[in-house]
């Protein structure tokens, strides 16, 4: 479903007189992950297969390829996130092959409900065939607006489950395209917008509106759970990314001067089982926001976004999605292979 | 059952003027260190509570404190062991109250049928009373010998799970006093003697030389499942005190020199869910020993040690525990607090 270019690899890597590489990869390319390493070996570079679970892009191995001594990092299936890298990292985004038009093209009596003019986003691994779909839905008479996004995503009309900057714009209703629940409900809860889910391998179209009230009902019930908690653990991740260390503190002091005990945790792997024996009645995660939202069954304990906490507070009131914003965007990643990060000497190889 | 010293903590923290620190503690003394946590920030501090698993003196969190912007670590439950540090680190080992004297005194029929010349062996939970014990038992007729052991262990008499090194003296069997099983199953394998376990606690006293001859034969079992295995993943953990590398290296290119394909495969959290998805027949485990020995049940592959490896590849024909070891140790750890790591002031107060 993917292809990973070695040889573009190699040659990024003797660039920069790479020796030692470590390799991280998604859940889908491990078996191209261990042909890379295959590859790159017969080439004479050693290399280390990074064999923890990645989470996207905002969890890079840089730090493990440095304690590991390898003098760069090959990171397979996400596109750079803007963060301080420990060492050179070749980033290599994933793109799917399968072709989004037949199914929107099976789609536009649905489509044409959310109104003309419609914004369009996508996750990146359909992101190449954005334009082609702007085009095709133009021609069928849409407005197609495509958000620029800021600086956590890599391209206009990218949104990730912690981003929906991308669908911000002044649209009567937005249409996503790709697989999977949580980027679209996001969508609708962030955008309050009709949404629309194409599903380019499927062919199935899921209208979100339903779906994402369900989810903040859910939501909803965990902060009445959260009410009577008198101590809360307000939990910071580890992972570069996802440190979200101003924010963590801002949401422990609102919990202090609100009359609440509140202590931060840092954590790597977010899990209510590593928290049992701490005395806390309720939990804010303060990190990615698929934590609390997909996994709170699994927690004995109720467990928050920042946003519903200040709901909880009644500093807020209506309901809205735990984002990790970023700044603005300079300028768009490459679709392609690209090396960023320290030394020095690599800022040349990002402009080449 | 264990005691935190809070005043003598907070000074230490007061002697290198830090302001935010995190702390690390074992699954036992969670409320503790949430109680030191609370003392901490009433004083002045800001606090952050680690909340991963921590696995012992092998994992300190000191990158991770750099990380969250902390000056200094606070390791709760173990003793220094000689590593890297990134932040000072203020060791706290924790001590067991209960008193092991009536445990040996109810059986000291067991214990004679070790011998008259006795090694004495514990955890450092236990080592408060080891001077207790040797004189108890030298009353009671005994010749005991406490082995000094390597720069892994802090303390003459005390046995890692990965090191035991300090119970290979010349003694005609072995007397481990502590709970649980893998240490002196460890004991009995490494020295081949006869090794009786009295547990504290329970006041029980188990001869482990079945078990360990059980635990053996299991292992050969593995050795044997994995006779057939083409393709092995060697894992090296990126946990500082279990990142043996060089050894994974060794084991790899052993492999390869035998005909089979290996690769090195890095991970913080090893369990098999993890790897799934890479094609490998078979692992090695080149980390903590407990990994393979406690948890092969739960890997639908089999999984090895470096010495088992040995032993496949028809290098070593008898059964040998996997151990980590140490360099020769200078000096002992303090029975107590101590302050340790970078930066290099520090050095003065290590020798305070």
């Amino acid at each position: 479903m993917h292809e990973v270019p070695f040889g573009e690899i190699l040659e990024r890597l003797r660039g920069i007189g790479s020796k030692k590489v470590l390799i991280q990869t998604p859940e889908g390319l491990k078996k191209e992950a261990q042909e890379l390493a295959d590859f790159l070996e017969a080439k004479g570079i050693e290399v280390i297969i990074n064999g923890d679970v990645n989470y996207g892009a905002c969890d890079p191995a840089d730090s493990k390829a440095k304690l590991l001594g390898c003098d760069a990092l090959i990171h397979l299936g996400h596109s750079y996130m803007m963060l301080h890298l420990d060492v050179p990292t070749i980033f290599v985004p994933a793109f799917a092959k399968v072709d989004p038009i037949p199914a929107l093209e099976k789609n536009l009596g649905e489509i044409r409900k959310l109104g003309k003019r419609i914004a369009l986003v996508t996750t990146a691994q359909h992101i190449l065939h954005l334009e082609r779909m702007c085009r095709f839905l133009e021609e069928k008479g849409f407005e197609v607006l495509v958000g620029r996004g800021d600086s956590r995503v890599s391209w206009p009309g990218q949104v990730l489950g912690c981003n929906f900057s991308a669908a911000r714009v002044e649209a009567e209703g937005v249409l996503f395209v790709g697989a999977g629940y949580f980027h679209p409900l996001g969508v609708a809860i962030a955008t309050k917008k009709p949404t629309l889910a194409v599903n380019p391998y499927s062919g199935d179209a899921i209208w979100m509106n339903k779906e994402a009230e369900r989810l903040v009902k859910k939501r909803w019930a965990q902060i009445v759970k959260a009410m009577d908690a008198e101590k809360f653990g307000v939990i910071v991740s580890t992972k570069k990314g996802q440190l979200r260390l101003a924010e963590a503190r801002k949401i422990a002091n609102l919990l202090r001067e609100h009359g609440k005990y509140a202590r931060l945790i840092a954590m790597d792997y977010i899990s209510y089982s590593a928290l049992e024996g701490f005395d806390f009645d309720a939990y804010v995660v303060v990190a990615c926001p698929r934590v609390p939202i997909d996994d709170y069954e699994n927690w004995r304990k109720p467990v928050l976004t920042p946003k519903e906490v200040e709901i909880l507070l009644g500093i807020r009131e209506e309901y809205e999605f735990d984002e990790i914003p970023g700044a603005e965007r300079k300028e768009d990643e490459p679709f392609g292979v690209s090396l960023k990060g320290s030394p020095a000497k690599n800022a040349d190889f990002d402009r080449m």
